[in-house]
């Protein structure tokens, strides 16, 4: 693993985590969908199955969302120490910390889970995408 | 809102935004007033209106720092999944995630506060500024 | 202290952290040596005495390790507002907030440490490593 990667590659997945990560909190269901490819697969620590595809992965967060809008919830997933590792085949594999705080209306924020993120970015038209994802939790190692 | 932007702006904003929250945190009131524009405009959470202007800032730092001693209480903020979006007429559109931490002397730190930051940078003799900073509170939706 | 500096030395320094941070928190003791300098120096918050040169940083990690490992917690060590001040010199002056957040096994996430990260960092055969580090708790003021 080396660390040897252009700025602008760094700035692109800055950016591209920043946007996709919002869009998610926003309950923005197919925008954030699209920031996966057509067929791209998101296997969370908390089903038994990875979700394939775009329809599936927006369906995933209008459930979430209307989850939390029950429960009066705000998400918020946060990447930090983002490696970026540059595959010879073009893709990006890229290992990251991630964390999701919750803040109920009108209580105190948590930290409610720690996971390890890791991501296969690749580019279609200029556009960075994710094509594979696989979380794990810190909780159930 | 696009992804594509200059590494160096990006890395810009980075280093911008560090030094703004690490003066803030060190409670260095006269600092970071001069890292917003001479008639900078913060509007957060707290209070029924904004604050405008240097001097204005400087106090609030003041108020919030004598505060903060007082109770013995140390406060970091985090900015996090910051997105920069540049816009036609020159100025940077910034969205992230602030967080602030606390940690009483002797205690255990926790996490006080999670937001939404909106700021509007500009460049004035080649050094970011902030010239306009909207904060909305998760727990107050 | 002064923002101007190369996108390209951000993302190295970005890139530095990740892997440094997930190789400590992964426990790879030897690995994480190698990204000091041969006589690096650590001044942890927790020691009365800086830890000196590669065989005493990985000693302190393997203890840490088999210490977690045996209380069943994950450790995540996280950097945020990292500043990157060049030096006359040619290193790097570096300062961050750093977080520990620790989860025990089927446990809740919790943060665990806020402190202050000051890093001299070199370059050594084109890699950068760091020569010395002191952290302080925001408990211990």
């Amino acid at each position: 693993m080396s660390d040897a990667v252009s700025a602008q590659v760094v700035a692109d997945v800055q950016q591209f985590y920043a946007r996709h990560m919002q869009l998610l909190d926003a309950g923005d269901a197919d925008g954030w969908a699209r920031t996966f490819t057509e067929a791209g697969v998101f296997a969370p620590p908390s089903l038994p199955e990875p979700v394939r595809g775009r329809a599936a992965l927006a369906a995933g967060v209008r459930a979430s969302a209307a989850g939390l809008a029950e429960a009066a919830e705000v998400h918020r997933h946060v990447l930090s120490m983002v490696h970026v590792d540059p595959r010879d085949d073009g893709t990006l594999a890229v290992r990251s910390y991630a964390q999701i705080f919750a803040t109920p209306r009108g209580g105190e924020p948590r930290l409610h889970l720690m996971c390890v993120c890791e991501d296969v970015l690749v580019r279609e038209q200029g556009e960075l995408l994710v094509k594979e994802r696989r979380v794990a939790r810190d909780d159930r190692p």
